[in-house]
């Protein structure tokens, strides 16, 4: 079973066509991914900057359709490429199973609190293995 | 007993000194009406624009404290005051009961799509005069 | 002659009832404030965190009215009030000389890196004395 | 002579790592459309929804380093691709020369206040073409 965000699009978040302005969707993404690492046991706010942290290189987002506010969301976060020092994160954002759009973010793995890049720490890359899966 | 909104501060609302930005408490704000008004039985995307609407025309905000990321925010709604065509909702922000913020909003009735004040309809004053109680 | 702000909104920031969100006026406010600072001889990103910094404490705004997309809005910015180590500086904004919106915040000094209050330092003092005259 | 759009990230978008957060970019290149088409004659505010509208379909960003509070950003906005009814900008962001990041923009030309793609009208393709040069 992937691993699912749900979010209520806010009314500021909402553009002067009604729909989520399309820069939100990158914040989405990320707070996706904070409560997907949080369920693999490595709540950002403490495991990340400490034991280990990820660096965002590479962003693309292709668009279906439009959401709206207070519409109900759904962001599927998948591992989709492990790498040594680097992986991507598929999300995939739907509204009641109608397709709205689909992420794709490259991460790489660095030595906290610098921008050297360092191999995936066993135990995430472990938890990144199940969830592929 | 009052209406309660929860949130997490995302990373994107972190600023450089590793608290909430300020101009937040007030998306924040609008979030937890949004929820607020949806638990009192009017979900703002049907019943706001379509049966009456408000307009923000006055908001203040004081702090105590700081929310940092990913902390468990609890945002607290009580209408403190209800006029004819006015009422101010007051939010008390806390994390783990230590106070971060009280903001108090003064919203104006308005006919949907005017900017003409109108009297607070009689169903949405029933339940606001039962929130306050 | 007060210090003038000049700033266009960005669609980003345009709800969807077509006017500036309420929450991005104090991102501007904050924003005529790093320009003001900056104005006086104190380019924020340097000479604040080291000779000094500010923490808000209360902001509150008042609206007459709406700006709209790639409007032209002027943010005067005066200081309204100086105190021993806080001060109070004013942000009235307007669209082609008609009112949107006029907030007051209260900034506290402190020494940089804490959240211990300070006073004002003399030079800062005698900078907001001239631009309040 | 490409056509430069200047800005400086605001402390609000700076996020806990002292950089700009990754989502304001899309919101930058947004602006920096939005002064572009300005440039070309278009002003988006009264142009754009009337004699036209384009559709954001796809996003790609790619980051080669950071940006800070209140540097000098540069963003270089060219047509990289001209279809019959979609096109493509690329945006570099560079801080005094030093390279940021680069965005590519897919945008679909549509019948103004439908999703129904339409060719790009014959005015703003000649202009577009001019800037590609």
């Amino acid at each position: 079973m992937p691993f699912i965000h749900r979010l209520r699009p806010r009314y500021a978040e909402i553009d002067a066509q009604g729909v989520v302005f399309n820069a939100h969707w990158l914040t989405y993404f990320d707070e996706a991914c904070t409560r997907f690492f949080e369920d693999m046991g490595f709540p950002p706010a403490t495991a990340f900057f400490r034991d280990f942290d990820l660096m965002v290189v590479k962003a693309t987002i292709e668009w279906q359709g439009p959401a709206g506010f207070d519409e109900h969301v759904e962001v599927e976060v998948v591992p989709s490429r492990l790498g040594n020092s680097s992986l991507d994160l598929r999300y995939t954002a739907t509204v009641e199973d109608r397709p709205v759009c689909v992420g794709t973010i490259t991460y790489v793995s660095v030595t906290p609190g610098t921008h050297d890049s360092a191999p995936i720490p066993p135990k995430l890359r472990h938890q990144l293995e199940a969830a592929s899966a």
